[in-house]
């Protein structure tokens, strides 16, 4: 699989070794290594193939042994893994204890930074170049940022921050693709395309020469327009000049395919002092015909057939696509919803509604700060504003959901995907953390569905409620209900269902993981262990009568849940069980204090002890005694 | 103290009646009486001197019963309050159940949106201008916001997204008095001082005469520099440039405190379709020669004499002058400590640091996001980073602590000042969930001194571990411990002290609340009951030794704590105890699921049951047995 100049590379030595003629041809081969190693584990193709030049070029040019490149958001760090001996790794690219999808420095010593979330590169490489000033090293910095991930507040942040810093030397290079992963929006990216499209943008010494021919013409006819003139002079001459007004010096926009320039501009770069920003523009997806043709789609994909693209597998009905069918259908009937993205419409399933309502769709680009309190604007005006999102990007959101939608309790209600283990993008996507960081907020209420029908109805819900909610899902298959009634219902707030009565365990829990509970109970069954299963759709508030009905201080107790210990479900019904005296024996099974690694769904609930399996034997030990104080160390109590 | 034309206005419909030539009467009579108002009660002094004009101005432009202005931060709403028939009440201002500081919709129906952290006005207003062009309404949408808050990422994500919608009628109002609450810092406040002091960059009619007969003279030194070319034709035409790029319609810069001029680019903005930039430069502390010599000390003023400025009581020694003096004696002796602000360097107590240590000191600006990613990198490079910061300021980089620091482990050390109850500035500003949001993030250590001495040896504690440490302390005065040993002591990570042993009951608390706890213990012993206190410095990892070898299933246990019930210390504790089968009558006096409003903090303490005499009626009667369960919730059991 691996090219024949491909397999001479072990190192970024070897990249700054190669003949420039062969550059083309690695390139070549990074691509088809690329294709045919994501065709079977799935990943982020389109991203790297749209950077392979790029980070050739980056490794000719600046040595990360010492130099150090923090790759923004780092889905596309795959060719710069690939350069740094890792290259035979990608048969187990983001599966269990495999390659990660992301840059991490415990993988390999060319990677100096873990990145994941967007916009922080900036941030970082800042907080190294300044390191680097007071120990008096001179290696170089260089933070590698794209188009949309530029959107990010944090990123502008670190820019501002930058400009004041004009002793310290640092690069940015901005990957600019003219798409982050679906269309980009806002000033910047009109701004950005107005620099890329108009050839005038260019600058070269031309320029001048255009100047003059220029300016005088526009003296011929002074009183037209002043802004004509602003705006051809502006045109003419500034280039980049956004940022050089925030005290960058500005170098490009420059094709990002082109070797010779690549390393031009970099040495440039290298050579200039104080922050530069390089401008690069490159073609997601490049190479590979179907991801350049529908780049959003080959941003990450699942196993797909190198010769047509499409996926290997057929997807199933997903929570995503539950939410995105009831999302319309109330929409259709209440004019108020209106529905707001961070730059994941497609992931968060929201593309449907913004084709059918495209007045009351709005891609606030990657932007999770602005999103939430635009909707708190929204709503503070009569709207019904759904924010869809992913749990690990609602982190950005947290200041945000407290004092802007919870504080003035603005009805907003939050589409929380992906909550739960999210299999194969690891630790720095996790949704593991949502119940600890919303369900202390007050106002807010928290829904977990554990099938359409009760998603369905949570959305209705949340709808009608005229506070804060949040639903939150997973990343994971929607189980369909033979429901005769196809109505939407609006549930009882706050009110839980006994799924089953039993005198030996009473198990609790709450969205999904109580279909799991659902099958343990008829394991148990069959060891003839009769389980009580209370299910919570709500998480926030809790159904205190149906607990305090179904446990009392002689009562084992099984709480499950899909998120960690600390903070979550368990440790909500833990402290409510004992502010009412309640002293029973309180089991968890939830995920351990620490950061929880890639590996698909069903592989990372086994190994923490949530597999049907595992809830089982966990259940059977409690009830049978063997589970006593002493030995609950050993099979982890508070963790799993 | 209500001047003679102030006296006269009751609503804004007053303010647009004045004939212009009282207004600068007006404007003077306001100031005295703001002078006059917050010397009593104290208060944000400075910001409301500065924009006197302007909120008259916006007053005579807009009608606040149908236009919406949101006012950022919000610390300079009062000027809106006295136009609009809250004068009357700034006796109370920032005191328990009188007006607030901030702008409250609960308050009156001229506040539209409630602000407190900086950065949300623009995405606040957007979402308002959106949800009015849905509704087909015709009213008009103000956001009002500084030059510092500017400088915050969600204020450029919401002026990104404002680029794109160029079709919504919006006026974003800068107000642009040079700094913030400290000195402003980076690009764009370079940028924003060019504009103000070049008085080229003023766009008139007369530009474009500039420009004719100014290049036709550079023309002929054609080869002499393209870059002095590029920045004499940028200088002269492109005030505003920035904000252009991004979308808008840059008015200004203009005089902020002449009327006539504010009257008239407000009407401008009103009349110019999509989104438009006003930019106001105004003076803070403008009027109050003690405030304009030093606006940073009257940004938020005690009471203070009127004649002199002078604060009417001696400031105490505080905990954040403890970690003032600690922080720079371990910088003496450790020069890889290195400090970072988020534009509150004198409230944090880093200005001393910032003196003596001026190359390892960064202010970043008003972002708390960038600071915490870019201290992660100071921290990948080797250097020993300390983020000093208001506990509700860090709410805003919840998402960096947990993905940039916590994830790779990284020894930064979170400085979090304003942590529990801060009393005047009320509900935006609690820091009552910082427990919460850190302790369920892997690898995040989190202390709570109670003096002088534990502040001391925390903070040196925290610079030894080699990984995240969160030290939190409250506004208040610092204890003082007359110890011999003055040296900094390396504590024992998790472990607590018993500070009193008792068989009656167990008191377990944390940080200042201890010595609380240690008067509730006298005061217990009193009345013949002999209580146990643990201390625990550690919040996590907590003293599971101490407690399991103090706690056992017949103990009466009341754990104390000055911030939420949920995801506290006491959720903490009592899920520890529950896992490990310990079923003892655990009692929390805890914040209840509200938010906190403002008032002395002994006040607010007192309200929620956390005084001495609250906490000592609690721990009695949990003894004495009339706190049965079933009496609990009338004292309430969770929330205090």
């Amino acid at each position: 699989m691996v090219g024949t100049i491909l397999d001479k590379i072990d190192t970024p030595e070897d990249v700054k070794k190669l003949p420039k003629k062969e550059l083309k041809n690695l390139a070549k081969e990074i691509r088809e290594f690329l294709v045919d190693a994501t065709s079977k584990t799935g990943g982020h193709l389109a991203p790297n193939l749209g950077v392979v030049e790029l980070t050739i070029a980056l490794h000719r040019v600046f040595s990360t042994t010492s130099d150090k490149i923090v790759w923004d958001v780092g889905h596309q760090s795959y060719v710069h893994k690939i350069l740094t001996g890792r290259k035979n790794e990608f048969n187990a690219l983001r599966q269990l204890d495999g390659l990660s999808g992301f840059p991490k420095t415990a993988e390999s010593k060319h990677d100096h930074f873990n990145t994941g979330h967007s916009s922080t590169s900036i941030s970082a490489a800042l907080g190294m170049a300044l390191s680097r000033d007071l120990k008096g090293d001179s290696n170089n910095v260089v933070a590698v940022i794209g188009d949309g991930a530029m959107t990010g507040g944090m990123a502008f942040e670190a820019l501002n921050h930058c400009g004041h810093k004009q002793n310290t030397d640092l690069t940015v290079v901005l990957n600019d693709n003219e798409m982050s992963i679906g269309e980009n929006v806002g000033g910047l990216s009109s701004y950005l395309s107005r620099v890329r499209t108009d050839p005038k943008y260019t600058k070269t010494k031309e320029d001048v020469q255009y100047l003059l021919k220029k300016v005088p013409a526009i003296g011929g006819t002074l009183y037209k327009s002043l802004d004509r003139v602003k705006d051809s002079v502006k045109y003419m001459m500034v280039a980049g000049l956004l940022f050089e007004e925030l005290g960058f010096t500005y170098i490009g926009p420059i094709d990002g395919h082109d070797f010779y320039k690549l390393e031009e501009v970099l040495q440039q770069a290298k050579k200039t002092s104080g922050p530069v920003l390089v401008h690069v523009i490159t073609k997601k997806g490049k190479g590979f015909l179907p991801a350049e043709k529908t780049p959003d789609k080959f941003h990450g994909v699942a196993p797909f057939d190198k010769e047509t693209g499409l996926p290997l597998k057929k997807k199933q009905k997903s929570f995503t696509d539950g939410f995105s069918e009831a999302l319309c259908d109330l929409a259709q009937e209440d004019d108020k919803i209106v529905a707001i993205s961070a730059a994941m419409v497609s992931g968060t399933g929201l593309s449907k509604f913004a084709n059918k309502f495209p007045q009351r769709f709005y891609d606030v680009g990657i932007a999770e700060q602005h999103a939430v309190t635009m909707a708190a604007g929204l709503a503070a005006d009569g709207q019904k504003p759904i924010f869809a999102v992913y749990s690990t990007f609602l982190q950005r959101g947290y200041d945000q959901v407290l004092h802007d939608v919870c504080l003035q309790n603005l009805p907003v209600v939050f589409a929380i995907d992906r909550a739960g283990i999210v299999g194969a993008d690891g630790e720095t996507h996790q949704g593991v953390f949502d119940i600890s960081f919303l369900s202390h907020i007050p106002n807010m209420k928290i829904i977990a569905p554990r099938d359409d029908k009760e998603l369905k109805d949570s959305l209705f819900t949340a709808f009608s409620l005229n506070c804060p909610v949040a639903i939150r899902y997973p990343k994971a298959n929607l189980p369909e209900v033979n429901d005769r009634d196809k109505e939407y219902k609006k549930m009882a707030v706050g009110k839980g269902k006994p799924l089953a009565e039993g005198d030996d365990i009473v198990i609790v829990s709450s969205g999904v993981t109580t279909n799991s509970c659902l099958k343990v109970v008829d394991m148990l069954k069959q060891e003839g262990i009769d389980a009580t299963l209370l299910h919570l759709p709500f998480i926030k508030p809790l159904d205190e009568d149906m607990l305090y009905r179904h446990i009392d201080s002689e009562s084992k107790v099984l709480i499950v849940e899909e998120h960690t210990a600390i903070g979550g479900l368990a440790s909500l019904i833990t402290n409510l069980l004992s502010s009412k005296g309640i002293k029973a024996d309180i089991n968890h099974a939830a995920l351990p204090d620490e950061f929880i690694p890639q590996g698909t769904r069903s592989e990372i609930l086994k190994r923490y002890g949530l597999s049907c399996d595992d809830i089982f034997a966990k259940a059977k030990k409690i009830v049978t005694k063997d589970y006593s104080y002493e030995n609950k160390k050993k099979i982890g109590s508070i963790t799993g």
